[in-house]
Order: C-alpha cells, then structure tokens, then sequence
C-alpha cells in the first residue's frame, strides 16, 4: 500500500490553486460550440453574438385597422372642409397589413365614413406615417440581437425569427462522468444486504451537475481494485470535460484514489480544511479535471459545490450567481474548529419577529437530513463557532416564500406529525411544517424561547398524575397559550413478533437480562419509564441498555426490528408501522401547545380546521392503530 | 358577419369570473399522476406522499474506519490497566462496514495498538453504540420521505433511491396546445413577401407555457375561416387540458376567434381594461378552457401571464411564487387610463444612488423591446400614471444581479455600441450595457439628471465649430466630468446602390423632389442636417419628408433601403450594414461623457481599458467602414 498523505490545505489557497490549474490546463477556453434550430434552443447560451438577417417589420405595415392612404391627399381635411377620397385612392387594411407603394399613413377605421359609390369621407388631416409600422421600427437587418454568453428565452426566440434567423450557435454544455467506486454498492431495487450499500451518490452528484449547466452521466460502480479504477479513469478522461470519482478518497486500506490519481496524473490538492469534505482529491488527468470526493452523501454535495459549481458556470463564460442568503438568529450554539471551514445544514423558521436558524444534521451519512434542511451555514475558519442569538447568514437551499411559510414544531415526536404535515401541504401548497423531534420538554423550552408556532407534548405529572398541565404552569408561567388535544395514545413494549423474550413488565426485562433501548432525558417516554421502574420497583442499574438513548418512536422500533435490541418503549402506531409485536402499559394524553401570539396566524388556523373537522384526517389516524380522538382539538387548558 | 361586442371588464373581475370558471368545470382537479423511475423523475411533483421502504442505514454501521467490539470488553481500561482483546473479539471495519453480530461500537484506527500476536491493546472504555450509525438512524422504513406536491432535487432521488424506493408516482403537467391563425402566416426561415408575417409568436408562447410548467406544442396556422378554426379548436379541446389561441381576438373584418368560441362553448369574458391585451378571449369548449390572445406578440404574452401562468400552478396543486420585484425610480412620465390596468416594459439602471425605471416598449409589435426589457411596471386602473421621480415597484424579468452590474449609456446612436456591448460582456460575464437611443442632447440631459452612467454625444456647435465642449460647458457646468474620444465617422447621405436620384447635396434633393426621412430634435445628425442645409441656403420646407422622423441610424438606412424613401442623413457603417451607397458630407467627433463619480466604476473602468487596448475590437471597428480611431480613448476634455 501507497502510503497516502491528506493535507489540510485551508479552503482559500485550495480554490485558488485548483482556479489556477483549471486556466492552465485550458479548461476555461475549451467550451465548444454546435449550430441548432432556433426552435430548440431555449436554456442554450450564445457562442456569438447574434445579428438580425431580416428587418422587422420587413415592411411598412398598418398598425390599426382602417385605410391605407398617402397624406398628402388628406392636407387640409376638416368638418367644415370634408375630403373625400375615391376607391382608387385608398385601400382597406386590418392590422399587420402591408401599405399599398404610394400610402403612407393609416386612418382609423372609425374615423372613417363609407358613402355609397364606395368613396370615403374623411374630416381630418393626418401626418406622415400616422399609425403605420415603419420598415424596421422593431429593429434593423445586421443589428444585434443577442450578445454572446446569452441564455435563451422564448420572447429571444421570437426576435431571432422574427427577423430570418432560424439557427444559432450555441455552446455546448461541458460532459462529466460520475464514477462510483467500491466493492460494497448495490444497484437501487436490490436487497441490501449487511455490509452492502445501495449506490445512490451517483444519481444525486449527477443530478446537481446537470442542475449546474453540465451533462452528466453515471458510470456502473467500480469494485475496490486500483488497476479497474485506473483504466476507468483514464477513459473517462479521453471522453469526458469533467470526471468525479466516489469515493476513495481518504486513507482507508480501500482507498485508491488518491494513488491511482497520483500514479496516472498531477494531484493538485489532497485534502482541504472543511468539514465536511476534507479528504477531497483535486487533479488532472491529461488535463481533464478529476475530483475524488468523500463517500458520505453530504460530504460528496457540500465538497463537489465548493469546487465544481463555479468552475462549470467558467467553462461556459457565465457569471457565477451568489447564492441567495437569509440573515437569522442561531436557536442554539455551534461550536466549530479553528482554521476548518465548516458547512452546516440548518432549518429555518420565522416565528414571530425572529427568523431562527437550527442546526439540522446528524451526519454526513443522513440524507434526510439535507432533504429536510433549509439551508446551509458556513462558519468561517477563523471562527470557534457561534452562539445562541448570535445572527448569522445562511444560504438558502428553499425560496424565502416556502421559508415564510414554515409551520415550525418542535417537541415532541408522534408518527401523526408526517401525516398532518402532509394533508396540511396538500390542502394549502403554501403550508410546510418544519417538525424537530427533541422531546416534550425540548418543546417547552423551545416554546419558552420563541423559537416554534406549536409544540407537541406528553409529560405526565406524577404528583398530580395530570399531563403537561403542571409543567406548563412551572415553565411557561408567563406565556398566554392554549393546550389543544391532539389525541390518546397507547404506549408500551415494542417488541419483535411472538414476543421471544415474554416480556410485559420491566421486572420481566430485569430478570431475563434482555437488552434495552431506551428515550433521551426530558422525552416524554422517558418520564413514562422512569415512572413505570419506580411503580415497579425496578432500579434503572438492572436494566441492560437503560444508557442508550434514541429520539424517536421510530428508531426504538428500528432497534427491536433489526435484532439489535430485545426491546424499547414506544407508540402503538411505530410498532405496527414495522410489523412488530406491541405490549400496552398506558395510555397517555399528547396535546398541542400554542402560544396566544400565533391564534390568528393562518398557517396555526388552517392546522386547526384540519384536525377539528377533516374526517378523512381522523380516519387515517384511526387506521394506524392505538390512536383515540375522543378530545381531538378540544381546548383542555387556556391561560 | 357576426357583431362581436368586446368588454371592457375590470382586470380583477375577469380574473375571478375566469379562475371560478375553471373551478366549475374541474380543471383544478384533473391532474393526472404517472408512476416513473426515481431515476427520471427530476424536477416532477410528487402525486403522492412517498415513504421509506426499508431503513436507512437498513444495518448498524461502522461510522469511522476502526475495530468493531462488545463495549463490555472494555469496560474499566485505562493506561493503568489496558485491557487486550483476542483477534476473535474483535474485527477491522471501514467506514460503512456493517457491524459482526455480537459488536456494539467502535474504536478509532488512531486508538488501536495492534500487538505481534494479532491480538490488540485499548487504554479506554467505550460507550455503546460509540461511532456507529444505528439502524434507521437517517430514516426508518414507513416515515415519509417527501410529502405530496413536492418538486424532487437531486438530494430527494438520493433519499428515495436509499430506502429501497425505486419508483414513485408524479403529476403529469397539463398539456397544452398553441393554434397560430392567419391566411398571411408563413413559417420561420421562409421569404416574407409584403403581407406576410413570419409566425414566430407561436414559439414564444409555447416556451412560456412550457417554462410555466405546462407540456406544450404549437400547431400549423390555421388560415382566417370560420369552419377550419371550429374544427381545429373542437379537436384540440379534445386532447388537451387548455388550448390558447392567437390571433383573431379583435374586431376586425377577419377577427373570427369570438364568434366560433360563441357558437362551439361558451365564452366566460371577451375583453378585458387592460392595455395591452384588451381584446383577450376566455372561453370553454367541452369544459375545456380555450384563451384567444390578441396578436401582437407583446400583447399576447403578457396577457397569457395574467391569465394562464396562475392557472398552471393550481392545475398542479403548487402554489404560485410572487414575482420578484424591485423598488425603482421613474425617470419620465408615463400616462395612463383611468380604468385600465397598463403594463409598460421597463429598463432598470442603478447609476449612483438610484435604481432608475425607464419605459423600453414602443409597441406591443416590438419583440426587441421585450427581449431588451428588464421589467414589468404595473400602472394600475385607479392611476392616472406616474410622475418623474416617482418611487415604483417593478417586476424584474431578470435577475437583481444582472440588472446591478448593468451599465447604463443613454445618447446618441452609433454602431459601435453594439459591438462594445458584446465584447464586453463576453469579457466579462457580469457586465452588460443597457442602450437608449435617444439623441446626443437626450444623452446629455440623462447625465445632467443623474440617469446615465455615460453618454455618447456629437453635438456641433456651429459658431465655434467645436464638438461637445460648448455644450457640456452650458448644460452641465456643475458636472465633474471627463469626454472621452471614441471614434471620428463619416456622414453623409444614405442612397440606394448606384445613387438612382444622383443626390449629393441637399440643393439635388429640393431640385429632383426627393423624398427624405430626418432624425428626430436633439439627434447630433438633426444638427448637422441644419447645419448643411444652412450652408447651402435650402430651406427645410423644400425637402419633402423633412419633417418624418426616425431615431436611428439604421432606421434611415432600413427606409432607404425598402424604397420607402430616397435618402437620409446617417453614418457610413450604417449604409454598409444593409448594403447602400453612401455619400459623404462631414467627418465628426463622436465622444463619450462619463461623470467623475463613475470614474472608479469596474464597469466604466473595464470599458475604457476595452476601447484603449483591445486591438481585436479596434480591428473589427475599423471593418465596419467609416471609422477613424486616431483619439480612441483620449481624454478631450475635463472639467
């Protein structure tokens, strides 16, 4: 094994010497030009400035409908003086019209007045010209219509037909390949099995280089082996502007990128001061570009838009857009590492005068996250991080207007949240809810804080035995709010099918040493075990797993199923959502908490008629299981 | 001929009367949906909400390269007591290896001490579940990956591809079909004889459908009879989701959209108080909706918009984003109608503090106007219109970026302008030169108005005999500025080849009874023109055609050459473009008027390094004829 060295070149110097490499090697002067039909050239840019064949109007043409007449004859027409003119000595026209040779005005057809014999009268002179479309009043033969580097759009088509021309050169658009590498991907639709990964990188670099203004395709996956990446690389090179390998690009034991890179071209940079991304491979191949970007989905986005966006919009002689940013106040602090630029995917939510920014990523392995976010923040490297209220700038990844209108939830997590964020989007387009799962009492907080529109909460009391009620006068004693019903829920043991272990209780649990998952501090779930333990009798130490927390219904159910685990506590609903076995403990009640602040907010008034009165809405619940609507939208307490 | 009245029905009221037609006749609730490849599915709308299929990871995950281990093995070491685990407890990983059964974290390669026997020593505890991506932790089987009505990014196909989703159902766009009419229309690339019109609008109006969201195509013209424009439309309707017709909307005697519609469905409103576009058609013909669009490619755009653009996003169930708009101030007045919504094409320069707003159309036949408009300025139907100075909100047609880097030269007329817009454009991507041709004093009191960025002025003072400087000295005595030289040109009379009339001075032209066509007041051209005419002792009124005005000079060459007229004043390169003899009369100074306060403006900058040193565009100059370039460049005067 080569033994590979990874810089940690800072981001700057990195751009520049790839910029630099890039103009070296003529990539920026390479971008070739093909002749196309007007009428397929919309979203093409000019390869040279384009001049009109013809003159528009190529002829003198009425601009009204009436009659064609020379203004001459009509000198000194008035009521008193009418003048009539003879058959022979006007001509009717519509709009659009050629002037017959000797006219050269137009009169309106209603100021026009037909006699018998077919002569006209007429009580008004006119001036030369009136109401006619000179020959080339839109715009002369030879003069320029388009300059070069223009992008097409349907009124640029009309011009160049409009005056005679029918084809132009365009540029074409640079070719890349993305190469996905390793021995472990499996094409989408197969069965992964464990240890395989479903390639699916491809389609999103491919897709985000398309977005960009380039061509690009993917190549089948590339096993784990230097001399079969070296070959696809170097043919990719002989074909393509533009080649992207995935991954191989850190220092593992299957890592061959950067060697390969090495042995066949000029590595320019190995590795850059970002997170995340910082394994990248920057190179040539015979002067084809080649990046190695990082395996992990996010990683691979955020590193190929630092230093390929740019470089493609150059190819094609077009400026580089600035992405459009927002300025919002951070909910929460980030810490970050001195001389790392790093990129963090965030939510965006205007509650009320502020427009909070949340950091949403998990992991540069977690898709979803980047689907969910709403945009992306940069903390610069000479930056130890930002903190809570601090403003920042964040480039948007979704519209100012879908940002605007974000319903922002955040609590706790039930499995009706998707439903209702969907029929809520569905009934109103504009309507999106941002929903953070961090647990009733993150939700209280977050209430407390202004950062959300509602919160979703399930904390049992267990003093009074009283849900949210208490906790809401301890914590938000200053808040005007009401605390609306959403539903009862059953909670329980989620446990695989046929229930192996016979657990029903948490002395059942204890005494068979079957393993645990269980809720993170402050989840409502949590105070539920803890309550249960304690009624039980059962100390948390005899609990094998009683440290490993997850945040979600879902991921509880996803232990049990996967094996992992022998059991968690959770909704009925995540349980038959992954057709596993569920042991009921209690019942519970999960209310909405809006602050008074946000009644009249159309985005909180549409929420509410939904779950009030949308019977299709209550029947889906209902069909998901262990759900009761008995008290949906019910005001259960006001202050 | 059936008497077709056209309304003048309020813009709003229309509008409503429209959309709740639409909604009467379903139109609102017949998208169909397609099941597609994830793979193809870019930039389509989810029909559906789409779920995960399987978990994402679907196994536990190594998240770091490492050893995978129990973390029971290790609890309680330390340096002091390290703790040695067989090679049988435990296993090498890569990152996103999956985890052996028994394993439940994993330790940093950097943190592994392999020993000679294989075996290897840990000097720290680890926690479970440490640098593992558990099941589901990006995303479990049945949680929604993207709600309905949601456009997939390449991110979504990544996150859809990764939980097993291969396919998914999407919205189909509405199709739509553009019938061109007309018994004069021939098509792009065809001579036009006087009459004909080269149908073009169809293109235009089906790219703006397409870039609206709709499939659609254009069909053959259609020629001006009633029983082959009911056919075509009936059968339209049957296969399209909207059908827009264009022309034949008016009154006129071939103007047959109306009645058919009448007779065939039913038309909801025919005309509309706007201008342009009143005589606007919105019908249904076997509950399809049909648009008959007037004419002029201006009108029928912008009508379209109003009428068609919001109609596509509902048919879609995607809410319609607000145009992007942009404070701007007037720089001359426009009129309008009470009761008539107006909508004028604007053009936008920001030059020194404001972003000034200028008319641009001269016509609703003018596609250029069109394509070199920045804007869209709505003067609404309880406005008189604006007054100079005025602050109002324009709808950009390009982007904020563009319009800010834009270069504003208002002035006289010269055919280098054109070419020094292309070159430096091509340069430099984000420059751009907005033009308006309005005569060397126009260009004068633009700067004194603070409206322009530069001016190009050849204005001869006949008593000195000096160009520009007397001027600049009288109407802008308070302005620090600097007059560039940008070229001497010939003028001269513009003929056709062989000189048919033998004109050479104006006394030929009053003697043969010529016909002329003048530059409008204030052109540097009218002031030569006088000038000449001075010096010969002609009086204009025996030069027939003196008082027709033109504003450029390819306009006089475009009248000359048609046969329109006999000859016009104007440049040389103006008579070379469209092939004409020229006679020469005079050489003049043709200068450039920047402000002070421009002088370190990168665009001002880039263009006098353009005009000073690129010997390319002084190469192309001189080809044009009529060119001297001996001061290009030089500072002629400063003050």
């Amino acid at each position: 094994m080569r033994n590979i060295y990874v810089t940690n070149t800072p981001l700057q110097q990195a751009k520049e010497e790839w910029r630099k490499a890039l103009a070296d090697c003529g990539f920026f002067n390479s971008a070739p030009s093909e002749l196309i039909k007007v009428d397929d050239s919309l979203g093409r840019l000019t390869a040279e400035p384009v001049v009109a064949d013809n003159s528009s109007p190529s002829y003198n043409a009425a601009a009204m409908d009436g009659i064609a007449v020379h203004f001459g004859d009509l000198s000194g027409a008035s009521e008193a003086s009418p003048v009539i003119l003879s058959e022979d000595q006007y001509q009717t026209v519509n709009t659009g019209n050629a002037l017959p040779d000797q006219a050269d005005a137009v009169v309106m057809i209603e100021d026009v007045h037909t006699l018998e014999n077919g002569s006209v009268e007429l009580i008004a002179p006119v001036t030369p010209w009136q109401h006619v479309r000179t020959i080339g009043e839109d715009i002369v033969a030879t003069e320029l219509i388009l300059p070069e580097n223009h992008r097409i759009r349907p009124i640029d088509q009309g011009a160049l037909l409009a005056t005679g021309v029918t084809e132009i050169k365009v540029k074409c658009a640079p070719k890349a390949l993305v190469i996905p590498t390793g021995t472990e991907l499996i094409q989408p639709g197969e069965t992964a099995k464990p240890g395989q990964i479903i390639e699916f990188n491809t389609r999103i670099l491919a897709g985000y280089l398309n977005d960009w203004g380039a061509v690009a395709q993917g190549s089948s996956p590339i096993a784990d082996n230097p001399a079969l990446l070296q070959e696809a690389i170097q043919a990719a090179a002989q074909t393509n502007d533009l080649v992207v390998i995935n991954a191989g690009a850190s220092a593992g034991t299957k890592d061959f990128t950067a060697s390969v890179l090495a042995d066949i071209g000029k590595v320019i940079v190995h590795g850059v001061a970002i997170k995340p991304g910082k394994p990248v491979i920057l190179a040539l191949v015979d002067n084809t570009p080649v990046i190695g970007l990082p395996g992990y989905p996010i990683s691979a986005v955020l590193t190929m838009r630092i230093f390929v966006k740019e470089m493609i919009n150059e190819f094609l002689g077009v400026e580089t857009v600035p992405a459009e940013t927002i300025e919002a106040t951070m909910s929460r602090p980030i810490h970050s590492s001195m001389g790392v630029d790093q990129f963090v995917r965030v939510t965006l939510g205007h509650v009320g005068k502020n427009l909070m920014c949340t950091p949403s990523g998990k992991g540069a392995g977690a898709v979803m996250s980047m689907v969910r976010a709403d945009g992306i923040l940069t903390i610069p490297s000479g930056s130890e991080g930002v903190g809570a209220g601090e403003k920042v700038s964040v480039e948007l990844l979704r519209g100012v207007n879908e940002i605007e209108s974000t319903l922002v939830m955040i609590g706790s997590h039930d499995n009706i949240i998707d439903l209702l964020a969907n029929q809520l989007h569905k009934n109103r387009p504009s309507i999106r809810i941002s929903s953070a799962h961090v647990g009733s009492m993150g939700g209280i907080m977050a209430i407390l804080r202004g950062e959300a529109h509602l919160a979703g909460s399930h904390l049992l009391d267990e003093e009074t035995g009283e849900y949210n009620i208490p906790f809401i006068k301890r914590l938000l004693k200053n808040v005007s709010l009401k605390l609306i019903n959403l539903c009862y829920r059953e909670q329980g043991f989620i446990v695989l099918p046929g229930n192996p272990k016979n657990i029903s209780t948490f002395k059942d649990i204890a005494k068979s040493g079957a393993s645990f998952i269980n809720r993170q501090g402050g989840a409502g779930t949590r105070l539920l075990t803890d309550k249960v333990l304690r009624d039980e009798g059962v100390d948390p130490e005899e609990i094998t797993g009683y440290g490993h927390e997850e945040y979600t219904h879902m991921a509880i159910a996803a232990a049990v199923s996967s094996g992992s685990v022998d059991t968690g506590m959770g909704i009925r609903a995540a349980a038959l959502a992954l057709d596993l076995e569920f042991i009921p403990v209690a019942e519970e009640r999960y209310d909405l908490i809006i602050p008074e602040e946000f009644y009249s907010d159309e985005k909180i008034v549409n929420l509410l008629k939904l779950i009030t009165t949308d019977e299709h809405f209550h029947k889906t619940i209902v069909e998901l299981g262990g759900y009761d609507l008995r008290d949906c939208g019910k005001v259960i307490y006001e202050q």
